[in-house]
This record gives structure tokens, sequence and C-alpha cells, in this order.
């Protein structure tokens, strides 16, 4: 039982998302609800700005579903900041009983599943799913403060500034969330902290391979398979690993974080990552899709490296895991 | 709906907790499964110290109900370390579905909150929570370095070091987990990062104000009510909000930041706190009173302050959550 199935199917009832200026002139800048330009988002540090991001996508959520804060019952939240204060911060003086959540990059996947479990279970009329990163505050938190101008190695991966927010519930919705399988924490010994994509692959690779075994699928079937975020590196790599395994993974199997952002005209280097990328890319892309009746089933599979900079320093290898949610028109 | 009501009673099976060299001194000595009087378990870091520390209390969680991993089909878990580590790298190389949670000292009564809905739902046969903190990891992080010895304020708490571990499920066991209700981010723009209990009392309040509407209790019926941790400031404050908002307390109202220190014989301020305090309170002194049935219906209402260094830096003021989880003989 370690593959959860959904048998009341929680419907998404509405999904928002906002995003910043480099994924503005991306080649999804049409799915997001809302983007900005200023880094800071008109306020005086980026940390504010990531908070701000996270309260617009909590708003418009809610505005789009026309549905009033006292008619959720629960809020699963995380970021990459230190104690999760982006998230945290958002939901101060809201009437919305808040979880926080720590994943890294595979957050959003985390609190999809949560979400569904809270309201496939009828404990929670609704749960609201939100997930955010920005470049800014990773980016001097995890390695240097922006005005030192590092040189990135073409393996690193760049933090999407974005926030993406779901709110579940037994509406009538034509997507449902139909499965859920958290994954475990996989550490081959991976210690790159600029290529995450490399860490985050075998975590990867252990959800499907555990997936496959429990549902016997061949993943043929899906209209798309997408982590989030291998970038470029590590989605090259889980095709390498899964070969090895015998593991057939089809050529929808695409990512986020290559996804977001177009690799030859923005420099991005091997593409999109942080706990925003793939929750902005599944509220405004994917879902589209599947609203739109293009898409019939899809895979999501958050990868998330959950190293700090203290590990890094203290020379620690980087464990990942990988959460897959099944996302399915109903 | 926001207060989860567990018609199917998951079981607590076992419980686990292990503290270091001060909890030894403590009162609540003789409740620990292990205690370590070095601060580093005989590592070279005390991060590595309390990975280990959460290593020995899930193996030895498992090991006291002859449970596999491969039983247990998920853990919720975390820490006060920068994106949770001491909580992840425990898990590498374990058979166990990972979801990481951020809830400050709030992580245990969330967790054990998520596990039991998890477990209520039907979807895992078993699930594990799992909470930890360390005197020193914290204090460097969020303080000064240790070998600064910085002076601390009567109002401040001490992080304890300690890990407390429970696995639910629907085995035969007289305690259960009979309500969840999450707590909403309160925040009545304290300041002080040396007095958390003013931030999280009135989180405490909220939740305690929350369940008593919904339940209509006059909280005379319970063997015991445990804030973790507001610390003796933080309960000081909750009864004179308390006392402001008509909503009478009884006097088995006690905190686990109290009970786990003496606080004439040992030089601790207000009182413990940390994600450990109230995971290895419960695990070992507050089960062992309802296992042995001294006790028969408790609350523990998990309080977290979800600031950072970086929003104390930024002059924010602590936004605060508490979650009630409630456990009782069946």
């Amino acid at each position: 039982m370690r593959l959860f199935c959904f048998e009341n199917r929680p419907r998404i009832v509405s999904c928002a998302s906002v995003g910043g200026g480099l994924e503005q002139q991306g080649p999804l800048s049409s799915f997001f609800d809302l983007t900005e330009n200023d880094t800071k988002f008109g306020l005086d540090t980026w940390e504010k700005a990531e908070r701000r991001m996270n309260e617009l996508c909590v708003s418009l959520v809610m505005q789009k579903a026309k549905i009033l804060p006292e008619e959720i019952d629960l809020a699963f939240a995380g970021d990459l900041m230190n104690q999760c204060t982006a998230s945290s911060f958002a939901f101060r003086g809201r009437d919305l009983p808040y979880c926080g959540l720590y994943g890294a990059c595979s957050t959003f996947a985390e609190s999809l599943g949560l979400a569904a479990l809270a309201v496939d279970s009828g404990k929670a009329r609704r749960a609201l799913s939100l997930a955010s990163s920005h470049f800014c505050t990773a980016e001097r938190q995890y390695r240097y403060p922006l005005e030192y101008g590092n040189q990135r190695t073409p393996t690193s991966q760049t933090t999407v500034t974005g926030a993406g927010c779901v709110i579940l519930g037994q509406d009538p919705s034509p997507v449902g969330i139909l499965e859920f399988m958290p994954g475990r924490i996989v550490d081959l010994s991976a210690k790159d902290m600029n290529n995450m994509g490399a860490a985050m692959a075998p975590a990867a690779l252990d959800t499907l391979l555990r997936y496959q075994k429990e549902t016997q699928t061949d993943f043929s079937g899906f209209d798309g398979i997408f982590t989030g975020d291998l970038g470029a590196e590590g989605l090259k790599m889980l095709r390498v690993l899964s070969d090895r395994e015998g593991l057939s993974l089809p050529s929808s199997l695409n990512d986020c974080g290559i996804l977001i952002y177009d690799r030859v005209r923005q420099d991005v280097h091997a593409g999109g990552s942080g706990a925003g990328c793939s929750a902005s890319v599944f509220c405004g892309y994917l879902y589209s899709k599947l609203l739109d009746g293009e898409w019939n089933d899809i895979l999501l599979i958050g990868t998330g490296a959950l190293m700090s900079p203290t590990t890094a320093l203290q020379k620690e290898s980087i464990p990942a895991v990988a959460h897959l949610v099944r996302i399915r028109r109903c």
C-alpha cells in the first residue's frame, strides 16, 4: 500500500501561477496568471517579494474558483528559504489551517499528494497546495551574494522565480488526482551542488521502478511524464539509468525545468529548478492541457535534492527524493 | 470540518525517544529510551550527531514494535536545521517513503496528525512520525557560535537535544489518536527572538478557542493539556490571554518545555524548546502515562515560531502556529 489510490478522485477546483521576468520571456509565458518583471515585486527585499508572490498566488487561486478561505480546511505549503518563511509569512492572518512542508524541488508534488489524501479521506472539504521559489532568495542563500556575480557551471540549474497553487475538492471539475506515491530517500553519493540533476535522477528512477512494479504499467499509456526538476543533465541521466535497469521510458518523458525556459535563447544552463518550477509549470501549462482535453492522463514526478549549504561544506553527499502524482481527466 | 476526527482511531504501535546530557539530568530522564552525554554522539559534528540521534530513534521505535521498514508505508519527519537535513539524512538508504515537514517546534504535532490521517484513511498500513532538535546545531544556526558564549535573556528557552518517534497503525494497542486540528498562522507582531513563548501563546490560544467552539468542551475532562513548547513565559502569557477571552483552562495545563527540565536546578531560563522537545516528552513521559492507564485522554498542542534568522534581521515579526492532537486510550 505504498501507492495511495484515491477512489474519491479529489478534483482540481482551481490552479494559479505567478512568475518572474525570466519566466515571462520563456516559452510558457502565456500560461502564467501573472508575471512580474521587478524581481522585488515593488518591495524592498527579495524575501518579501517571494512572500508577495505567494500571497498573490493564493488570492488568485481562490478568486478564480470563487472560493473563500473558510471553505478550505487545510493548506500545505513550502519553499526553499530557510525555515520556509516565504510560505508561513504568506499565510499570516489568513483563515486557513496551515501545514508547512520541506521537500526542496519536490515540495509541490508532496503538497499535492497530501492535499489529495486530506480531501479523498473526506476529512477536508477542500485543501490547498502551494510551492514557490525565487532566483534571488535562493541564490544568495544556497550559493553566493548576487552582487558577487559568480560563474555558473554548465550542469547548474537556474532557480525559477515562480509560485503555483492548487485547490482540491470534491466539486465537479474534469481533472482529478488519481494516485500518489511518496518517494524514498536515495543517495548515490553525488556531491556536486552545481549538478543537482545527477543527485536527483536516481531518486526519480527509484520511484518509477516502484510505480512500475506496483502497477505493471509500461508508461506508454500516459500523455506525458514530467519530472520536476531534473534539468537537461538530470533527465539525460535518468534515461541512461533507466536503460541500464531495463526500464523503457516513453518519448513523452519531459522535465518542468526544461519546459519553462528556452535554453537556446535564455542563459539558464541546464534549465530551471526550485520548488516554484514544477509548481508553476503544473498550475499553468500542464493543467491547461488537461483542462482543454488535449491530454487525459499524466504523471508528475517532483524531485528534490535535500542537502543544505551546511551539509555541502561538511562534504556530505546529496540525498534526494521523488514523489509521484498521477493526474487524470475523470 | 477543520477538526479531523479519526473514526478508525489510528493506534500508537510504538514510541521511542532519545535525549542528550541535559535531558538526562532532568526530571524526565527515566522516560527516555536512550540518553547520551556526548553532544556529538561520538561523531565529528553536531549536525551528524542530530542525524545519528534520529537514526537511533527510528531504529529503536521499529525494534520495540518488532516492525520492519517494509511494513511502514509513510514517514513524516522534520527538524529545525536549514533544509531539515537532520531528518532527510537519517532516512538515506532506508526503505521508507518520506515526506519532509517544517513546523519549527510544532513539527511533532503536525507529523502525528498527518500520520494519523494517512492511517485512518486506510491508505497507509502504518505511518511513522519523527521530530528532533539539538541544542548545539540550533544555537549556532539561529543565534551565535557556541564558542562566543553569549548571554541569554531570562525569557529565552533552551533548545532540547532530543528526538521522538512514533509508529501509528491499526494494530491492537490501547492508545490511539482521536482528533487533529491543524493551526492557523497567527502573528500579533511579537519580534523578540529571545521570547518565542510570547509569539506562540496567541497561536495556542487561537487553536484552543477554535477547538472549544467546535467541540463545546470546557477542557475539564482531559487528564492533561500539554503545549509544546511555550516555556514558562509563554504558558503564563497563554493563561493571561485565555482569561481575557473568557476561556477557562484547567490546572492540568502544562508545557513540555517546562516538564523536561528542572528550572531551579538546571540553567535553562524559561524552559525547553525545539522540535525535539514535545517529540521526546510525548514519546517518553506522556505516552507512558497513557499506556499505564494513569491518564485516559490528553491534548498535545504543538506550537511553532516560524521566523528565520533572515526575517529577524529584516525586522519582521514572528508568525506562529499551533496544531492540536487528541490522544486517548481506546
